[in-house]
């Protein structure tokens, strides 16, 4: 403790950083960030971007760069990401920005960012193209949780076909997160011919009644063969709880 | 005319019959029978016990016979089939009473009924043992519109390899009906692998959200295989219209 | 096989071409294109452009035409056809392209496409004006499956003559697609007098309680006459179910 | 004053006859009864049994005859019938009671009671047999009010020959509620061919999707023929606005 | 019939105005105008512009000034007035227009248009300036159809003394039309204290829970005294359905 | 510490009593009970019935005496007040049990409960007989934390005169709960009237479209005068809260 | 009344002025202004800008100004913000405004306004950054009727500590609103552990199922903790009633 | 394959069982039975009673005996397990059934079921007694498939201690399954604290708005914390997929 408050004394550890060493979580301008979530529930703290100014986004974004030596973003339209960039350039300029417009997903890494790793297998299947935003939100998750992460995409029932042929690939992951939209029953047909924890993830496309994701997201909930399931579009749900599976698998392969 | 109006002062004839042949229609105690449907829509009329009275339905089936020597009934519970019964025993002691109990269906026919029969094949595909009383109606109305019926029973895709092996059978028909609870998926699946015209009928079961059905008729309506949809547990409606179209190729082939 | 393999290495049949014709479904940069659905399912498949960039639409609509020398699209909004029509210009330019605004359907046909027919007869009943559009997408489907299409506008119960006076029209047709929004009373009513299939189209207008065709569906699920319904707006899905029964009037016709 | 006070001393008028004279209201055991309802607002006070106990049911028709010579119960069961005939039984043994079971309505006459007349017409039309209940309660509050009745029963559009010939009778009436469930469209279709004041009375038959009236009730409000629309089986509801709009005839001809 | 027919080969007559007389309707580029509409229900015929392009919309108005020298055309944005504008500058330059913005209204008169005039008044009452769209769509109907308006604003409930200042003004109408968004409270406690018939007009204003007039609707359909109602922001049903009162009491005065 | 281990020991103290002296809660055979909530938020641990077995609701109860010397019971039906007054009758034969049939609550006294007393007003209104379920059960909480309770009865707005009569009672109280069923309108009509706290509670009467209470809950959750809310029913929820405001005025008052 | 007619005769008071004073509201170009509900009910009027055009919104600002000395409007855009400063700067230059754009709120005080004070403490908790909005209208309110704020920021429940860190901060408040969106789980557990008058306000944030604050909202009123609740987003609502109970401890206090 | 032929023949395996080995399922009289299910999906075929009459589960119970010696089915109503334990008494006389009330399991084991044992921990925790039907189902499940199980009971948020208490035995788990109704806010705060796989199971208590679970559905699916949900009630999915997950730690650890 002392030793901290002295670094702190030294300007050698800002005052955000103490904070979240000592307390947990740091202060902001704009909010707080709960830097120890990652070591508490084995998921990083995670920023949504959706319901906040781009300056508070861009605010916090560095807040979480400054204490854990990463940020992810999620639900990042254009002017979020811009003023995220401007913000790091000033505040962070030697670290890395990766921003994908089609999952909507911003992540950055300090200089000093040490990625981890896991000895577990996830499969993220989708059922069309129009899926590619939410699975794409789902694999930035995984992949920063540090799992070894497999594509395996456009298997929808509409031609199951297409699914029959991988199969197999399907079998060989330790859990898989399968997202489909309209009436969603790609992970109700696979989960009947795998052994495998499998996630359903509910896609917002179709229109009418059903539409948004709610045929999908109801058919999943009712689904004839046992899944689990998140909300409509919630990729980074799916992901965090995938990436937690693979980490205890993890651990076990490693005891 | 004259003739008819001859029959009924004569006693051969009674009101409600030369009613029903004048008007299309004939009015018994508790309301108006359609007669004329039938032919006009080649879809006999059907008696709906639901939100009838025992007396009313009894008294409605007592007239459907006097005028077109058949009554079809759905949503028959026990009181109105023992009201039905107790009322054609004293009307139409000859009539042949048919309750099938699990489909709620009752049928009569009178002694000079002649059965219609069409070529043409109508296959009812169910995914398990839950969607018998809506399939049941269904076969009921397909039946008596003189379609060829098969059943393919218990065939959901929580177990594909089940639907595989019955699918030449499937091909095999003019048009299918296809029933299924909880989320639906079969006819989904199923219109992916036939090309016949492909009624969905959602079936109640099913628990919480998106439970009584309304999860697989979103699924249905969202399909992402072209299908059309009747309401749930509309046997009825969907034997009708697999009748019409069997109707139609029956027309076709004897053209 | 082999033939097929010497006509990819001398560069006469694409890779795409050849993965189709061997699998059923071709593989492009953006999703898998299931060339076989035409031959497995009656229905050639169909582009959805709702939910896909137009990048991603366009890309698709090229693979379809390099593998079946036809691509339909459905709700294509301005974007989206620009989009194809600059990558149809470089990759097929003799391929001809037909948009239509009011319907947001897109056809392109490839110089050596050879359009089916059917003996059969679809009709294509609307309320009002504003049901142009789904009624237009349906209209897209039948012609391009091959039935002859007839339109019967502007009928609405409203003004019930209207109805009345186009009757023997309708009567004539092998299957009937009903269009209207609102309360959606057109086909509760036409299916009272016709004896033809009959499948009802609901449209999203209408506004307040049970607008955006919420109404027209439901009233349509309940219809006391026995028809079948799609989803709202889905006008490819009850064209596409009507093609099949053309299809199968064709068939039996020419046994 | 005076007088009223001096009568209530003398027993000749009971405390509830005077309060109800002087306040408007009488204070019973259970609740307060509105008296000078009928000459506020032109609807006499009608008391819903639904949600009271037998008792607190019987106990407000006692006070009701009591203060207005009268009482109207809607939404009777069995149990509440049998509570009121013994209360009345003590309390007015003089009174005539008058209860329907069909549409769940109790009616009771003290024996000075001076039933009004109105110089109108009101027409009660049903679609068919289901809809007896929700009319039959209109149709008590609409007699109560002095309105001439006509019922036209069992015209619903799925055999519109049955509505054409009952046309002039519907024309000629001064102002219509018409009652119809499933999907309700009798009174779109009606209003499109009268031109009297028509109040549309949806009816909680019809099951899945749109059940319960839910979809009769949508599409009355979507009407694309104007109407005005009461709660799903609000006969008292329909009845009173026509009886208030037979009550402005009445007055106007009598001027 | 013949001279009709003269009439038009003279070129004193155009095509559409024969077929209006003779048909009822008169067809244009865009649909169908049921010109007898106004004569067979009391109401004119109008065109709601949601929902169709906007030069579907102008030609559908100039077809109802054509054959009845008057078009009323609700829910016009301002792409579609302009439309209407020009088409009608170049059809009929001599026709009056008039175009009200906050009821999104428009109503043209023909030169030699002859305007009803009833013998009844009809007053209009809302709860707040935020009830002056709806409101206004109303009053335009009711005056087209001739009745004599009053408007009675901004007597919301939230302070009742508003309103019992203007109670006498409520009770000398023939009918009230009562527009009220949020919870919809005022035509409950109006209809409570008026003996005239009265319809409710929910409007869409209200967020969240119940928002968008969904609590409005709710609370009138369950108003405590007995109400008629109309969809969300439906000023035009509302309109049509108190000049159909009126216009009875006008023909119920001059008998 | 030791001296309850000592008791304990002894016998003076059982063992749930320790637990709850140590814990907060105390542990029986099927649930824990939170003896602590009284003092740690102001209002006291409530056993909700529903969801529970009657033996299970009646082993609560007997720990909830064991520990508080007091039980609060809602949702009471029959077969569990006599599993509960089974076990009193046992385990403290000395308590006494007050079961109400109409609000479904019941409170235990044990022999040495001390009742609370607080310097505060809290009024109760309802708009009719109706409501007098949940008001009962918001007055039964409101007393057992020592408000003085006011009922001010069958104030509904149909007859807005009984309101007014009885508007100064409702401005003298401190707080005020008002519970009205169907369009429940009065707490909006109400909290235009008084200036002191006012928690609208929604009843589940009315049927049809916002029956149950759902348009009583939106129209309050809409109101244009500010209240809050409770969910439909929720008595024991309107009557805490009230009870923690009266709890801090006499708190305030005392100081 | 002699004194004040002379004053506007005299031209010291102006018509609004007047008639506020004696009529208890104010009639503007668009609407009324309840001048007199701040003494009636103890919460000012409040212009709600959403449903009005700017200008509207503008007019009814002046007039509260005009007659009460001041204006609070609440969902203002920047359109309406602008209107409103460029009307003030003509009728009143000499008010301040106060226009906060997060929670859409704007204040204008005239020269002579003279702010109340309460001696009570109202504390407001929010879960997250993205509860700023509707957490800053209620700030307004309660700041305007002078109840002491406290804001405590940024502490839900999925990082505890935070809670927990300011749980004395919490429980030392008179009264506490606690908005949160997504699931909304703060208010339950923060009642769980302080005895302060808690008011739940529900945030529209979150997406999918549940979203748009209807998950917070939903589990709020089933919060198994007993609170109050408003509706989504509706700050002004819960600062008035929290404002309310300050006054009331104002009130207490100075006994 | 022969040499089971020749069993067949032998009489020394049934028909039910051959049909099982060779096609991986058995057909029985009522439907088929996946025998296969358990090696395929490493989750038991499980029959769900509800949506079935007792003698058609009695009929699958007993050929699931036959073909895998073991049966488990949920949803037991009193008529079905007793039809099963008839059943049973004359097919398996020797078998041991284990029929659990409150939470509607029944279990059967053959003579020689030989259970199997996973080196896993799977925790169930509940937040009140009303959770205990589903915490039992999804108990039930987890045991079949061989996990350790730990119950954690009555640990809901209104108490947020007796959580505290139990959570470093909730983080010593490899998975949990967390058991909440009402606003379902255990699972979202259990997931802040610790770093294993949680799946959120809602419960259909709570009444009114948000009743029957939705709430708790809603809240789970909208949680701050990221989760896996499954539909209300679903016991049985909640254990199918925390064995799965248990399983494959049971094998990384045997690695």
């Amino acid at each position: 403790m002392r030793e901290l408050l002295e670094s702190v004394a030294a300007g050698e550890l800002s005052i955000e950083q103490a904070e979240a060493e000592l307390a947990g979580y740091a202060t902001g301008e704009t909010g707080r960030f709960d830097a120890a979530r990652g070591s508490r529930t084995g998921v990083p703290e995670v920023i949504l971007a959706a319901g906040k100014t781009p300056e508070e986004t861009a605010s916090m974004a560095a807040l979480a760069v400054e204490t854990t030596d990463r940020a992810i973003v999620t639900r990042v339209d254009s002017p979020t990401a811009a003023a995220i960039e401007d913000r790091l350039a000033q505040a962070h300029p030697e670290a890395t920005i990766d921003h994908t417009d089609r999952s909507e997903t911003l992540v950055i890494h300090g200089p000093s960012f040490d990625p981890p790793t896991l000895d577990a297998d996830v499969g993220i299947v989708t059922a069309g193209t129009s899926d590619a935003g939410p699975a794409g939100e789902a694999a930035t998750i995984v992949s920063e949780m540090g799992a070894h992460l497999t594509r395996i995409d456009d298997v929808g029932v509409a031609g199951i076909a297409r699914l029959i042929d991988r199969l197999e690939l399907c079998r060989s992951q330790d859990v898989l997160i399968v997202a489909a939209g309209r009436e969603g029953a790609l992970p109700t047909v696979l989960a009947g011919l795998v052994d495998v924890p499998l996630i359903g993830l509910p896609v917002s496309n179709g229109y009418g009644y059903g539409g948004d994701g709610r045929a999908a997201l109801s058919g999943m909930l009712q689904s004839c063969t046992p899944i689990t399931v998140v909300n409509i579009d919630a990729g980074f749900t799916a992901g965090a709880q995938a990436g937690l599976i693979a980490r205890g698998f993890d651990t076990a392969r490693s005891d």
